[in-house]
């Protein structure tokens, strides 16, 4: 068992459940705690970054499932999809970094809801997506 | 404070420190536990994965450093870089994905040591590296 805790929280306007095409383009900053700041030093420097997040509103986890619990879509493995019912609820994705200022990351395309508690930031070298 | 336990464990031939570059094009196997081989319906479909897990032989962590511990490399902060020395120490590495058999993920360019505890795995949608 290891324990992991939060770096910060993300502050957006979704604050229930929304669709995954919702989050394209939305803004949302991430509150980062003042003991942790220096570690943002540089990290303007990505167009792109890495972050983990958990789902910490889902409860429990399905092996198999329905890609976004769409009937239509062919079933696959948990692994094989980013379901937030997983073994273990981390949430990962990659979006597209609009500014840091002091504490406040703001970034786009950050599929997590308002309070969702941040594990870690990571740069991301190419302008990737998932 | 969120509680993870690992969905399995990384075996290769790599017991200790190696540098970052050695990784490349090195072969592990992803011993996924039993309980979760029904996750990985599919995953078989993928080019390459994320592979989430947790740097079990980091102690602290350090908010300015210099990546890979090069002291000619500018100083950056934790989030901007990949170091093993997170508030969370949580790694991820986009690998390309050889084989799925049975519970064993046999993948290339994942940077983890042997033993390393494997928190989740996720399909990547796109061809990409970072």
């Amino acid at each position: 068992m290891y324990e992991f805790k939060p770096i910060g929280y993300v502050r957006n306007e979704f604050k229930d459940f929304a669709p995954p095409d919702d989050f394209i383009g939305a803004r949302s900053r991430i509150e980062v705690f003042e003991e942790y700041v220096d570690g943002l030093y540089k990290l303007d420097e990505f167009e792109r970054i890495f972050v983990l997040y958990v789902f910490d509103r889902s409860n429990g986890f399905k092996l198999i499932i329905h890609p976004r619990g769409d009937l239509s879509r062919p079933k696959r493995g948990v692994f094989a999809t980013r379901s937030p019912f997983r073994p273990n609820p981390i949430g990962l994705t990659v979006a597209k970094l609009e500014s840091v200022e002091g504490n406040i990351v703001t970034v786009s395309d950050l599929d997590a809801l308002n309070g969702t508690p941040v594990l870690d930031i990571k740069s991301c070298r190419e302008n990737v997506s998932y």
